[in-house]
């Protein structure tokens, strides 16, 4: 790991997640904080729909971009944050089902740059679809603690 | 171009616009509708923000993602509808300001696929910032018109 | 399975691979062809090196975007063909080695779009560095096969 | 500019790249070389060509990615080099015709990160056409020139 572990990471994260309030926005939570990697669950409701009833296409986006950037903040020490460079998202199937779950994941943790992915997954009656597949670019900004 | 004009395309963008329940949620309006472009504007309210009181990234997203895919559907017949394939999004700069304009236009109108771009401003006190630059794949479903 | 499977889709993807002079010209090789993943390898010659004496990223781009192209060719029928649409590579490592190994998978296979990805390995002294992770949309092409 | 300027910024990217051997291989020339822009050519050859006797369209993403990168280049002094971080590519039309222009142009330069597009046009009988189109994240490395 090219960063020295902090012990309290998973506080931190959620701590960060907490303050954001375009998350509570649209009922995301925060469930799975682990090293390099982040769960976000979101329930279908209806002020996430789009025109057909499924959830947003940009609400799949938004949990996407999220759980990746924080399974990336799992790496860092608690003198540094992160931002998102730059992320591509395949749509592969309508958001269509009780509740999504967006799983985030560091693929290559560098020092100043890391490569993520996030899978989002649509819940529907027990059963699981791939819905949305995210490659993402995170950059590391040192000595830059989130206030 | 690819597709029969349809001369009532803003009526019908408008319209799909405001049956997306997620737009509304995030206080996001579509006041510009041309041939090939759209514009997508959001007001900075506490609701879409981040942790450091800038509009969430992922919100960006989601209005640079459906300025350029309602910029697409300008130029489809009203028998058939539009899908995002994909997109490839830039973070440039904080989303900071009073508010935000998603302008989607389309680089290339295929029979099937077409390519988009969106760029992000924020404008704070009349000057604007280019905070974000997407470009994406939109499919264009013939004979699939919106209900 | 979205297409009927067709038997001979070993000897249809080799085939193809044969008439494409760029793949000779820098000396890659189609070893693997599996449904739904191929392999592409590539010595390490000092024609298709970048000025530092690595192979050229442009290089690692070509073989990434081939193989997973092959690997959807490998789930279609000999009546279609494919079409590469789009495909975002993050660069991980110089790619540095004896030999480069770009493997090609299928994510996602639809009627017309499949989702597929590539990570290109460099091998150096028997251990292998993950150099470039790539996704990517494939058209299918119904009813026009590759002559 | 984030950058101090470097007089002699053109002789720095030419050189560099005529040190890169994969350039020459698929004849590539860069004629074109101005702060945050340059141009890569490349003629129409057999050697270049796919299975149906047009450019590979890993060739089109190599001339892409380098004549972005090497707009980049253009704008960091002269003890810095580049790096592509990572790039996504759509491919809009076959490269058909006697030649390829990929035009590289830097859209924001940050001290760290830069992002540029590129656009690859073929010429054929005089006209052109756009056959893809490139968004791409560039890293400058300071204090570690090229050597």
């Amino acid at each position: 790991m090219p960063h020295p572990t902090d012990a309290d990471f998973a506080a931190r994260v959620q701590n960060s997640f907490n303050r954001q309030n375009a998350m509570h926005l649209i009922r995301a939570t925060l469930p799975v904080i682990a090293q390099g990697m982040t769960e976000i669950h979101i329930p279908h409701w209806s002020g996430v729909e789009q025109q057909h009833g499924f959830i947003h296409g940009g609400v799949v986006g938004m949990i996407a971009d999220s759980a990746a950037g924080y399974a990336a903040m799992t790496l860092i020490p608690a003198s540094a944050s992160v931002l998102t460079v730059e992320y591509k998202l395949n749509l592969l199937a309508p958001a269509e089902g009780e509740k999504l779950i967006a799983r985030g994941q560091v693929l290559r943790a560098g020092r100043t740059l890391m490569v993520t992915k996030a899978e989002v997954f649509a819940i529907k009656a027990e059963a699981q679809t791939l819905c949305a597949l995210m490659q993402q670019t995170i950059m590391v900004m040192s000595g830059k603690a989130e206030k």
